[in-house]
């Protein structure tokens, strides 16, 4: 059972369903300030320094925990179905996330969509990891992390990576990836009773929105289409409640058939993107927790 | 009249006196929870680093817009009763606030009451700004600014360098400021129906809780008690709607008869530190740009 606290993630979904039906106009500004409070549901993790950088032309955020390993990078991409959310947003989230493992985190301030529809996000993210590698930074100390959108642009930025024939990272884990841009999932329908965001409606219009003038089995839009074969040890986090749920379980089983060191962990009763309420919501906490204790041999921490 | 944005700021106070009201074992954990949320009105400036420091053995947070002058400095000093509050609750609106002036902003996470009453937080303040001193920040580039409690340590920060014989700061500008330890305003009674947050009752009990042992006449913890002359300029902003708004009037009317050059603002129909609103509510981004314009040629800037 949920724990009182995961309560808040419940309450800010609806509120901003309610908020959505109550403003018929809302638009697009309207809707990307709404997902500026998803990180309202985060502690600040303290002990952490965020600096601004433009790396290879793409806004990013450096949140840097004080006493961590400075050579060791966590790339982190954040929600909003490609549309909302940014660096700011999610800033909180990736630091206690950054904390945990104890190394930095380089937040990509990607472009969206609908200005800057597919490729435009997975470009800026490899731009940046290229620029990570550039830098000095070794693939074998970077892993990359994302929710939701980001999510899937933690794993699609290894298979761009690999299309430039860079190094790949060590690790990727993500949080609530939102794969299928087809929108075929069967937890669409299963969980659309207890998923307090997603639905299949909203799924099918971000997808059209990101997608542009791209095909939805493109394998860099859509890593369910997408040769795994090679891709470095993945450990996915996701909520049981989520209508999204699919798009986890799918990737695990194409990723084990590919051969990849792959995990993915269901969350009874939570939601989407449940790493949210960190430092409020222990279901969080727990889980941080599990992506640090995962990825740190494997970043040699 | 006011925006219909500015709405935000009545619905997040009716909201905690709300959850007060349903948890009355709340506490101060709870207490000091609910006023991290405070933060979750203003937008992210954009362009500003934060860096957490120890300056003088005080927790601080240096906020530095991009491009600003770095040897001007905001003293900052937050709000929440001397109780609640935090340099990560406030770090957006004075992130706003240096991003409008053009200079660095220095938050003093100052000791807070019960734990550490009256005279803990002018002291950890006073201490910061002999700090700033000595890393070479010259007083005649250095203005100080806070909210509520912090704007009342805004301003007797300038009482506790002038009693340990430091140069004194080039100007001060507190907000929606709470000076009165001993609860005599008549606006406590007369905005009783407006003002959505503070009342009565809980302004006596912070005042008992940040007091301790101490005299609520105490000049350092009262300044309508204490000797105004010789203080530099003070630009008061103040909702017109505060149960606490005759604590700013009755200051200007004290600080005029002893000769300081004090100027304070009533903004019409606005609640208490509604500059929490930046980025959201015209009255609060014309509010921070008046404070801009008044001190910057004091700064030099």
């Amino acid at each position: 059972m949920a724990s009182p606290q995961a309560q808040a993630m419940k309450d800010l979904y609806r509120g901003w369903l309610a908020a959505m039906a109550a403003n018929p106009d809302l638009g697009l500004e309207g809707t990307r300030d709404l997902f500026e409070h998803w990180g309202d549901l985060t502690t600040d993790p303290g002990g952490v320094d965020y600096t601004e950088v433009t790396a290879a032309g793409v806004q990013c955020m450096w949140a840097v925990p004080h006493g961590c390993a400075e050579d060791r990078v966590a790339l982190c991409t954040h929600g909003g179905g490609y549309v909302a959310g940014s660096m700011y947003s999610h800033r909180k989230m990736f630091g206690h996330i950054a904390k945990a493992i104890g190394c930095k985190a380089l937040l990509v301030h990607f472009r969206r969509a609908p200005e800057h529809p597919h490729p435009a996000p997975v470009e800026d993210t490899v731009a940046v990891y290229a620029w990570l590698l550039q830098q000095g930074y070794k693939p074998e100390h970077i892993c990359t992390t994302g929710d939701s959108a980001g999510g899937a642009l933690s794993t699609t930025v290894l298979l761009a990576a690999r299309d430039k024939g860079l190094p790949l990272p060590v690790a990727a884990m993500p949080m609530s990836p939102w794969y299928d841009m087809e929108s075929l999932g069967e937890s669409l329908k299963t969980n659309a009773d207890k998923d307090c965001l997603a639905n299949e409606t909203m799924v099918k219009t971000m997808a059209a929105t990101f997608l542009g003038q791209a095909s939805p089995v493109d394998p860099l839009a859509n890593p369910l289409k997408a040769d795994l074969k090679g891709l470095p040890p993945i450990y996915i986090q996701v909520g049981g409640d989520e209508a999204l749920l699919d798009d986890s379980l799918r990737f695990e089983t194409l990723a084990k058939a590919a051969g990849v060191d792959v995990r993915c962990e269901v969350f009874a009763d939570m939601q989407h993107v449940f790493q949210f309420m960190a430092g409020r919501a222990p279901e969080a906490d727990d889980a941080i927790a599990r992506m640090a204790a995962w990825v740190k041999p494997k970043l040699g921490l």
